[in-house]
């Protein structure tokens, strides 16, 4: 079960991330290997065609499954992204990004976290994201 | 929703993949966009550590991906994989091994779909699948 | 060969995808399947830590396979990537980060570029990204 | 520097993973961070319409990538693929099957290969395959 709340992972990432500051992230939820994260779209991650860009979405996918390992061992700052693969399946809508993100694993060394990025009100996936972190050794 | 039943499905392919004959594969379920695929485990398949080797696996998972597509499409014996990622989370038990597909997209030139493996009587991914499929021209 | 030259590219980018403008890419080379582009590298790409982020990575390696892309059949900017996939290697360096791509297909529906992402100076790659872009129809 | 030759991999693996013999692979050369492998193609990885399946290029590529990281550290028997990304790009000529394959980083725990699969007499690659291993703890 989750070790930090909501408001404790959105405190953590203001005070030791801040240049995804500019994504305006909201965590909406955590859960036992889950969470959901909002990214309001406005103009700033558009592309001309009103399409949030592909590296906006790589960002809000990455730091989703940082936030859902986080809410599951607590503050580890040195966790890295070794692999992340995402398919592009169809144009994003106007609405705000979500981002669901299932772990798949969460071992010693290795978490692996499945993310489905939707665009509000629609219930088919924009982007399918998979990514793996290694995890920093913990002593305890 | 799908245009081929569980039974037409396992009579293409057994007609048209006799090569996939040794996988002794039995499609359990298709919905929409969906497909569920048993595989039977025994010691063919069995690495000398009791694990299902990787290419087995990507088998079960490549040939479930399809069933899925043509489930939705009809036997359109030409659509080719041209991208499969496998993630292997943890050690497949001694069961039965599961294929759950689901399809996230089925466009008019590429199909994505995203396949969870479990052993049976675990609720734990063995490994996670995405496989993209292109598909040829329909002229209708 | 390619049909468009590095001047031609770098003004077809400034003209069509203004959002990039940000990364100053320098487009240094382009070849049979092949194009090299340049990234500077300063405070704005930076984490704390020194790093180029993720997302910056992921843009320079999708925008240096478009341009290759781009090279081999001219101004198509409808071009769209459906998959990408990133290994990060190594911390990157201080200097320049380069990106070196590799055309491994180039079909009528389909092209696949692999990138190996080096930070200037140093022969062992930052990160290796393998991505594919849908082309759409050429009526010719 | 590689710490074993191709004769002392090469019985290294029919010792250790005799469930690989169907595959008749030599093992052609070894060298820093670098492997390359051969497969005979005959009737029995063939498809119908005469191309090596999928899961057959999975099986060359995977064991390759061991190979080469075998080749640099030693016999270590317990590395694992976590995660394996192949693209297929065209279709298998005739000829035996090739295996070229780059460690592009070998880390005290994860090695990471890029696979280039050509068939005989022909310079453009049938797939392109992205490859990560565990590596277990060595206590040394």
């Amino acid at each position: 079960m989750p070790v930090m709340n909501e408001a404790a992972l959105q405190a953590f990432l203001a005070r030791e991330f801040p240049q995804i500051e500019g994504l305006k992230l909201t965590i909406e939820a955590v859960g036992d290997n889950y969470a959901r994260v909002r990214m309001p779209v406005d103009g700033s991650q558009l592309r001309p065609g009103g399409t949030v860009s592909g590296p906006t979405m790589f960002a809000l996918a990455d730091v989703s499954v940082y936030i859902a390992i986080l809410a599951m061992i607590g503050p580890v700052a040195l966790a890295v992204t070794t692999n992340l693969a995402i398919n592009f399946l169809r144009k994003p809508g106007l609405g705000d990004m979500l981002a669901e993100v299932r772990l798949l694993k969460l071992g010693q060394r290795l978490a692996v976290g499945e993310v489905h990025l939707f665009s509000e009100g629609s219930d088919e996936p924009v982007a399918q994201v998979t990514a793996t972190y290694s995890i920093p050794p913990r002593n305890n």
